[in-house]
């Protein structure tokens, strides 16, 4: 039996969390959970699992759960206060970090000084804090198990390997909504073309990331820091079909690369079960003979800047991914409330690393002063 | 430092073994080997590596090795006593069984007795008598490690796995030289169009299973014993490029495979280091981009009959897969004497399967007795 904290229980990866326990009752419990605004929804989980801990974003929507005839285990926080005791709940094995943006930061490092394994879905966790969440999980000795369906194809093709081995990691990307768009048509692409995702279904933020390719360029930071990898040995590679999640290429020219369908799930029970795998409700099995045939690219950095702009700031390290990434979360909103086309993503962030100063090993405290100076800077160029 | 006996030193597997020994001094030592009847090329490895023990394949072979002046160290034998004398070698910390048919078999069981991990190449030692050879690795604690390509794949997917949550094995063809041809385009092909593998450089005997896909018939009886595997969750699929070189599909969904390039030494050097992974010299590393696509098609057995015959033998059971294999042996061998055409090596071992009467649990003798019958059998239905 594992126990679970879930951080960000009511989201895409949460719900499918929240799927995986309730169809494994004997093998997961939900101890603790949060969620952001979404009450109703977080009250269904709070009735169905009785959770002995729950979070909401303010104390706004922690007075509106507590209207509800909640179960008398259940105690109810709320802010960064509340996602810390969902965090480090004294019972939980394992915290799933699937929340949206850098706010999951202070929560994953207090559950690793608590000893708590960790699921990572939470980007920026990685992107922004790499160095001292990395180090912080190797001085209490905590395992970081990704939930990207990249990172978890890498690490299920990693099992029983010595990394010394690896020649470099292949990330696969799909393309996104605009794959086979030329820059020039780019210009005046609108949000439902975005959303538009040919093979997975995920969040809007999520959604436009895969289509300017800065999904990618931050998973490219993250399999830096999960697997202690340098950039010039982390490859992406266009496929179209996102059937092989991603590869390892070994220093004896094995290739070994997970394969399954668009189903989140997977990699979510992966990391719950790792080392072991627990058969999933209602999957799709992977048929390789209905596909056909697998397509592989040469990925073009002129054509998807952002890609390049996360290699950039990546190599250059220090402050420069939390730049990239908070310019980016700021410049996706925009386009999202249509205050910014398409391609000003791209051109945001651009002016947003050449306009930082880089401080070579930030603290926690300095990322979280960059990610707001970056905010404010990036939201004044927007008209 | 690895000791290895390697029986077969001449053949297609035994040369590139001696070329990863050759260019690894540091890693592996060659303290004993065999050779058929290519005596002079026996001689140049014994001149260069000054192996213990040597032996050919009869008295003729041996007097003839001993015309030359051979180093001091080394002695000379013949025949099975020669072939066991290899493979029991008290220096040896690895038994690589490279020989052809089952002359394999007796060396394997002595060397499984003395403890030596194998690297298996021969596929006769575990088609006719895989109850009796996993049974007794399984009792001197020894492994079998997987030398073919696509069995090689499996154990690197499997490797950190637990066997329990295997969903199925699945084993790629490239389809062989005849895989575009009908039935009826078959009737007339001759051994030259038969030997030019699209894929593949090998040995001329397994170029014709290829074409028949009696090669991977019987490897699938192989994975049936290595991996402890029913033939129901043992699936071959039809992948022209042969880039994956097969693959295992889990409880979970999850589908793993390993890719790379046409080059045998990788399986060799796969089971000479398990579980490390060591560079070799001059790899043409795989370029995904390069192929474009990778194609996969459903297996159609009518069109493939020995890849059926296979799978009724190896489901049968006992005696079945003993006299699968020595028909084909034979039927092959008339193919290349120009003496059955192709579609009749079809036809000649599914007379040998009818014409046999099961034994259940056979003893090496039994086996040794039916595979000779066999042979005897379809000799004389061969004009």
């Amino acid at each position: 039996m594992k126990k679970i904290s879930l951080l960000g229980a009511t989201g895409s990866i949460g719900t499918q969390t929240i799927d995986l326990i309730r169809n494994q009752p004997s093998d997961y419990q939900l101890v603790a959970c949060s969620a952001g605004t979404r009450v109703e929804e977080l009250v269904q989980i709070i009735l169905e699992f009785k959770p002995q801990v729950v979070s909401v974003a303010g104390k706004e929507e922690a007075e509106k759960l507590k209207t509800f005839a909640l179960p008398s285990e259940t105690s109810v926080y709320y802010g960064e206060e509340g996602l810390i005791e969902v965090a480090t709940h004294h019972e939980s094995d394992i915290v799933v970090n699937a929340v949206m943006g850098s706010v999951g930061l202070t929560p994953t490092m207090k559950a690793i000084q608590c000893g708590k394994t960790i699921a990572l879905a939470n980007k920026e966790t990685l992107v922004t804090a790499g160095h001292i969440v990395m180090a912080e999980a190797k001085k209490y000795g905590v395992s970081i198990l990704p939930v990207d369906s990249e990172h978890s194809a890498i690490y299920q093709c990693l099992n029983g390997e010595n990394y010394q081995n690896i020649n470099k990691l292949i990330i696969t990307a799909s393309g996104g909504s605009f794959r086979d768009l030329t820059r020039n048509q780019l210009t005046n692409v609108t949000i439902e073309d975005a959303l538009n995702h040919p093979n997975w279904s995920m969040g809007a933020k999520i959604t436009i990331d895969s289509a300017s390719m800065m999904n990618k360029g931050l998973e490219v930071i993250e399999a830096h820091w999960l697997f202690n990898m340098p950039y010039d040995q982390i490859d992406v590679i266009l496929h179209r079909e996102s059937v092989i999640h991603s590869m390892v290429e070994f220093i004896d020219g094995s290739v070994m690369a997970q394969l399954g369908t668009p189903d989140m799930r997977v990699p979510i029970a992966y990391a719950l079960n790792y080392p072991d795998r627990k058969p999933i409700q209602n999957h799709t099995f992977l048929d390789l003979i209905k596909f056909g045939r697998l397509h592989f690219e040469e990925m073009d950095l002129n054509r998807f800047r952002c890609l390049k702009y996360a290699y950039d700031a990546g190599k250059a390290g220090g402050s420069m991914p939390t730049v990239l990434n908070a310019a980016n979360e700021i410049a996706v909103s925009a386009f999202l409330h249509k205050r910014a086309s398409f391609l000003q993503i791209e051109e945001l962030i651009e002016n947003a690393l050449e306009n930082h100063s880089i401080i070579s090993n930030p603290t926690l405290e300095e990322i979280q002063l960059i990610d707001e100076e970056t905010r404010k800077y990036v939201s004044s160029l927007i008209k």
